[in-house]
């Protein structure tokens, strides 16, 4: 077993989580999560996304959401730059790391990004180029690792090939994610196995779904693997948008009692986690998806 | 890795389950919710309690519960006594199997059944004599193997302890229960290690509560260790006595969804326990705490 001995996550709360929220959140409210997130510890955070508005009307205020946090030193806070406009929106309010987006399936990529796998990587091209002049780092993502709402199973090959295509364009770092939650742990290492003959597994991060319960049982079997990048989601924030209601990104506090339970190091205080579960929970209306919050909340109640 | 190839599932939530839950059910449900548990090639089945109706008024009916329930062949059908009066009663109705309850933690054994763990033991001996005369197996439960609500941290070794000492008044099977759901899957591991020491592997079951979110991790983590008894309970029956709200017992949906992946056998069918997890929560009035339930359903409303 390789466990890692420090594991990084990699809050996706306020863009992937709030991107997926029903209840609309002001840039103030987004502006103070970042704020509580970045105080627990965390250290990277994605705070927002430079997309048209026509397409995700939620982080239309990304701009002034970068303009206005206060940053603190040793986070670093990242944006989702799909393509050149919206790289220089980025670059302007000074984001510290971009992100690009591909999926293993060609439909999924059809159907999400409307192109291609090969003409998305085409598109990131030109960004990553951009960024790497200007020395923002580059992550990269892939969706549908282990199962894809249009295609089923996915060949752990072909997610290989996406993630080898994006490290090629200069991403520093590929999150691979079970974006319907069907994942389980022998499929999750099998898919770890076949990438990270590609590419080292320090350059991996695992990006779970808890929509079938499946999430922590997954990480901790990827953890086995040697895995040290995590991806999780204040509160549960974000849901499936496959299965109205469903679960989606798991809890950032589950991930953090697993790490802390397993001893591995996280720099990340629970309680204040806590703290700014509780805060967006509040603003978005309705109990974190977290049972750690759940029960911390519930037996503070009690006693 | 021992991966076992074949999982015995044993399922709590008619008793465990029903027992703690604020809504009260009927015996024509009960006897319902068992006929489709067991329908659906679940081969081990806790339908009932045999105790004074003053301490569990949920389980009052249990005597009726085993007179109506249509049986059927390869399925057994428990129920816990954890007195002489109680064996009597079960063995009149033909329970094919009973169980007792200790605990590995004196303060939770005295606030929870009134006695010294050494006093549950001596009580628990007769009742083991007289079920093995009738040729009924013993099932032993041994609670708080990972934390106790009242003393904390739970020594592995107290559990192996108590977990002998059910073995040696005559008990075929201990279920190891972390009943406040803290445990982590180091911890779980370590403590199967060293019970395991004591009482083959085999004749050991888990019980995890999903409190935290862990007991998916932590039952693939046991699994490794070659673990095949596994307790769980349908729709995730039951909560958490000590955190009001919060999840308790682990969803046997999520459990089956877990081992499928695996390519661990189990005889169960999805769709059939799928129909239980329904049929009950509609009876109780609460959606099931089980993700796989909640997204299978939420798929079939939206398709």
């Amino acid at each position: 077993m390789n466990f890692p001995e420090r594991v990084k996550i990699v809050e996706v709360g306020p863009r992937d989580g709030l991107q997926n929220e029903p209840a609309s959140v002001s840039t103030n409210d987004k502006v103070k999560l970042i704020e509580l997130l970045a105080a627990s510890g965390l250290t990277v955070i994605e705070a927002g996304s430079f997309v048209s508005p026509k397409w995700v009307p939620q982080m239309a205020d990304s701009n002034e959401v970068f303009s206005r946090v206060p940053r603190l030193s040793g986070v670093t806070y990242t944006a989702l730059t799909p393509n050149m406009t919206g790289l220089e929106n980025a670059l302007h309010v000074h984001v510290d790391e971009v992100a690009v987006f591909a999926a293993a399936s060609e439909t999924f990529s059809r159907k999400n990004i409307n192109c291609s796998i090969a003409e998305s990587i085409e598109r990131f091209k030109p960004v990553c180029e951009r960024a790497l002049q200007e020395k923002i780092r580059v992550r990269g993502y892939v969706s549908c690792v282990l199962g894809c709402p249009y295609e089923g199973t996915v060949d752990p090959d072909r997610v290989a090939q996406v993630a080898a295509a994006l490290t090629d364009i200069g991403c520093f770092e590929v999150s691979l994610g079970d974006t319907i939650g069907v994942g389980t742990p022998h499929r999750a290492r099998k898919m770890i196995d076949v990438v990270s003959s590609a590419i080292p597994i320090g350059q991996l991060a695992v990006h779970f779904h808890d929509t079938y319960g499946q999430a922590l049982a997954n990480i901790y079997a990827v953890l086995e693997q040697g895995v040290s990048t995590i991806d999780s989601s204040i509160a549960g924030l974000g849901g499936c948008p496959y299965a109205q209601g469903a679960a989606g990104n798991v809890a950032t506090e589950d991930v953090l009692y697993l790490l802390d339970g397993l001893g591995i190091s996280t720099g990340i205080s629970m309680e204040s986690l806590l703290s700014a579960s509780r805060f967006i929970s509040t603003i978005i209306g309705r109990p974190p998806s977290s049972k750690v919050a759940q029960a911390m909340h519930n037996r503070g109640q009690n006693s």
